[in-house]
């Protein structure tokens, strides 16, 4: 199945909703020009068309091999991987100084959702890789980034994060690989660490594992885990790949999707290799703070995964469009001479605006919040940085939890326009249903990015950034309400979006004061509400830019322009209004239904 | 992963809310005692335990194969299904004077929740051969009796249902194979029929497919389509297998789910076998008539689906809540000295909630439409008979449809619940979730249902039915008002029942009268809301059906009963109050915004 990465509508929201215009007007950003992200653009679309989206089949079902420790990646992989590092795109969002091209994150995320709905699988590879060189950046000594991020930019070596040990998931209290400190200032780690995501391979002639572990002397808990750099294969002197380290794959995990990327089971310190017993690792940053490191990185790769909801939202969403419109069967509803292609029915055209509605509102919200994130970075204004630094901060949780839910919903629809063909494994929208089940789940799943946005988000400002964002959705409402009244032949639908806006922003203000008020009584009855809070957030969130985006159509039209795509992106807000912004009150009633329910509960499910 | 069957929740639904005393008092059922209820519900309870339930997985991982057009099931089905046989599964439901057992539809629906539960792939065989064995009674000579239904009942052959052609889904418009007509009377039948559920194994002796085909001179579209009997070996005049009949298993489909299942392409006619060119059938009922013999299997087959989505989900939700009692994990919210089971935490509690919320819903819907078929069959009123059938029809698309959908979104939370684990195949909850997605597809999709339920169900009656059945709904509001103001300790929960179930009837009755209002002024916009009036019309009928569980409970306690059954299904009914009816009015604002979402819609996807 082809995929054509949608550049007018990652235009439109860069250019309408986004304002690239005014990051690119940021200090710092003087060399980028309108003509350089135009041709970023092109490129970008041109490589992932042509070089990985061929390949997301083959990974599916030629998925990595396991043999004597060493792992063969999908045949065409390695070539699409060398390419990739050839083009400088592992490189794009990071500083120019390590040989990057530090473009915008708004930028980063428009060519990220092209690569990652070319291939979820071999998006992962960079995207880890991404998440080590941010960290390093962070907290690494200038020798470190000497040593690791040149080659890490330049795609010779890959990265990977590893947390998770068999007892230790959502909990990093219960990490138990151990790190002991040697004479030459090196640690030697041991233990076993699963689900590592590329933690063997061979696209690269080194992989660089940043590795949570405890020193002999830590503190129990989180509080007692460091973070640290082990190497396949110890640099020598010179930089090159030397010694083979003490870190091993025993195993890939038989997996429900995301076929493509090997998922490991690491064994550190078995006494294998060349550098005797033990890993050899290097401290990263203080010792016992490498829980708050990973978190600095966390944002990142958290906001990376809600990526990768939209981009297989938008492959999902190509290929049903392009069955529907291919496939004929049965008569339209208001009679026709013969069978239509199902993109006539009228329930077929509710599964793809649903899924078209969730794919541009998501997209909308995460590019936004990517444009926060650079204004937190680089504006001139210190309150205008730190303003849009807990916006972005706020909407992290959401782009990755209600992207990445939704992302579910659309692959599920997805196959359902194709009816029992979606079925049948060798069409490909089963694939994209497969893929998209890990998103709720890894790099923290919903609830867990649902207790980081009540708790952290909402709770600890008072609501003052969730209260902020109902303003900004009241001015776009004003906004709605003037261009209705000017008597817009697209009145009724601009009505509707209003109407449904409104419901939806009153909802959210609601529960968030509900939340504020319940929690210094009730910490249950509020945590039980947390995703249903998350979700409804990302409701009107999705539904605020789609309603800027309505606005950004009518003016276009009325100014005359008769161009279609602004009249099929009206259609689409109209559609998410009517569609999707009802369900904003059903969550906003879960959460508040809390108290009574929880009471209810008591003993129901403990055994 | 061990499956128990829920016996006490079966139970508690046949005996509070399906009326299972009244049904054993129908005429025709003197010889059904409540101990031969128990008998049946024990061992069927024992057998599927025992016996099915181990082979789910193994049908997963090692699904039938095809070699010389003949197909090995999975290893350990075909024993089981001789066991199934010995044990008089088959004959459940089906007329005693045939060899059947002719127990009330209730009880089957109960027992074959069971067989699916244990295994959905399995029980698609006896679930395809009662359809045959219906639309025989139905339609059969007595002479097609007399040869089919025995060995049919006894497990000794078994059917299928040969609808699909690659170019005829949902559109049997478009049938193409043809039968021409024979000296002797029989004919002979040509053409590929595709997705044909058990179309070829080795677990009987024969197999009887029940194929739509066209005549030479039969009229183009659906009214031009016949029903034949094609088995794959000719019955000898002794009834006894005979010659090799012309259809051969040309592929088997490569999945998504219900791997076990083998899914075989049909082809008519190709010259082999042992009767010479064109397959060998025998006419059922009149020419051009096929199509209503099948809409009289139809609602049989549909409901069948139905109860699928009930059996993965009662599956998928003991599994997850096994898992989630299990694995340790996390602080409480409130604190706690050391990690606790994620049972614990809030949002594993509302995931399971969901889960079981819906499950139970979607249960005591179904069994409630069975107990009216049952009715409809033998209550000594024509007037109650009517009015039962009519309920019976109104509600089959709800449990096809709605069970079917929110079986996907249960297997989804289950996975949701186990974490990384949920996406490991081993685990096994992600095969539920592979599992599931073909309810909302196969025996007609959620549109097929939701035109249905529209179209015939719905506007044909002038929303009679549907209209009565809110009236019903009124009544346990009634009760529950009572019941509130009565002074109870639960007075919260039922004060939070009655006021979302009243929010829900209220959207539904809007809902109703909307589609009667534009139904002759606005087609399509109808239709776009026809899926989100079928949803909604499930989560209020579930949402009766559980306030009226909460009632039974509420009964219970208030005897002075300390059995905590009742206070967990009580908290099960808070629970969907609070979580799943608020969706009503999402539903019912879908449906309405359909006028201006239609006009909206002209052109943006019709390329």
């Amino acid at each position: 199945m082809r995929y054509t990465a949608p550049l007018r509508d990652i235009r439109f929201v860069l250019d309408e909703l986004a304002g690239l215009k005014d990051i690119l007007a940021l200090p710092g950003n003087e060399e980028m020009s309108a003509d350089l992200v135009e041709a970023v653009l092109e490129e970008n679309a041109r490589f992932v068309q042509e070089v990985i989206a061929p390949l997301n089949r083959q990974g599916d079902s030629q998925p990595p091999t396991l043999r004597d420790g060493e792992v063969t990646v999908t045949p065409g992989y390695a070539e699409a991987f060398a390419e990739f590092s050839q083009g400088g795109w592992q490189g794009l969002q990071h500083p120019q100084e390590w040989g990057g091209q530090g473009l915008p994150k708004v930028l980063a995320a428009a060519t990220s959702e092209n690569l990652n709905a070319a291939s979820l699988s071999f998006s992962l590879c960079p995207l880890l890789t991404d998440g080590v060189i941010e960290a390093l950046l962070t907290v690494g000594t200038e020798a470190q980034k000497a040593r690791y991020i040149p080659p890490l930019l330049d795609g010779r070596w890959t990265g990977t994060m590893n947390l998770t040990e068999p007892q230790a998931g959502s909990d990093l209290a219960l990490v138990a690989t151990r790190a002991v400190p040697q004479s030459d200032g090196s640690y030697r780690l041991s233990g076993q660490k699963i689900f590592i995501t590329y933690g063997e391979h061979e696209m690269a002639e080194n992989i660089i594992h940043l590795v949570l572990a405890r020193l002999p002397d830590a503190p129990a808990g989180v509080k007692g885990i460091s973070l640290f750099i082990v190497p396949k294969f110890v640099p020598n002197e010179a930089g090159e790949p030397g010694k083979r380290n003490d870190v091993w794959c025993a195993s890939l995990e038989h997996k429900l999707g995301i076929h493509g990327s090997p998922t490991a089971v690491l064994l550190y310190g078995s006494g294998k290799g060349e550098v005797g017993e033990g890993a050899v690792g290097y401290l990263v940053g203080e010792a016992n703070r490498g829980l708050e490191y990973m978190f600095i990185m966390m944002n990142a790769a958290r906001y990376a995964v809600g990526i990768q909801g939209i981009a297989v939202s938008e492959r999902a969403t190509q290929q049903a469009l392009a069955y529907a419109r291919d496939r004929v069967q049965g008569r339209a509803v208001e009679g026709s001479s013969g069978p239509v292609p199902i993109v006539r029915h009228p329930d077929v055209q509710r599964l793809l605006l649903t899924m078209r509605a969730l794919t541009e509102a998501n997209r909308a919200v995460a590019y936004v919040a990517a444009a926060a994130r650079d204004h937190a970075h680089q504006h001139a204004d210190a309150g205008q940085r730190a303003a849009s630094q807990a916006l972005y901060e706020y909407l992290v949780p959401v782009v990755k939890g209600y992207a990445t839910e939704t992302a579910v919903e659309v692959a599920s629809l997805g196959i359902q326009v194709h009816g029992g063909m979606g079925f049948i494994e060798e069409t490909g929208a089963a694939q994209h249903y497969r893929d998209a089940r890990i998103l709720p789940i890894y790099e923290g799943t919903t609830a867990i990015q649902a207790n980081d946005f009540l708790g952290r988000k909402t709770l600890r400002d008072a609501g003052a950034v969730a209260q902020g964002l109902a303003a900004e959705i009241d001015k776009t409402l004003a906004e709605l309400r003037r261009a209705a009244e000017a008597g817009s032949p697209r009145q009724a639908g601009l009505q509707l979006i209003a109407r449904q806006l409104e419901g939806a922003v009153q909802a959210y203000r609601g529960t968030v004061a509900f939340l504020l008020q319940e929690a210094p009584k009730d910490v249950r009855t509020i945590f039980a509400g947390s995703v249903p809070y998350l979700m409804l957030a990302g409701i009107v969130t999705g539904g605020w830019q789609m309603a800027r985006a309505a606005l950004a159509c009518e003016r276009h039209l009325g100014e005359g322009s008769t161009d279609p795509f602004w009249a099929d992106k009206f259609a689409t807000a109209v559609f998410h209004a009517g569609h999707i912004l009802p369900r904003a009150a059903a969550q906003a009633a879960a959460v508040q239904a809390g108290g009574v329910v929880s009471a209810a509960l008591a003993g129901s499910l403990i055994a």
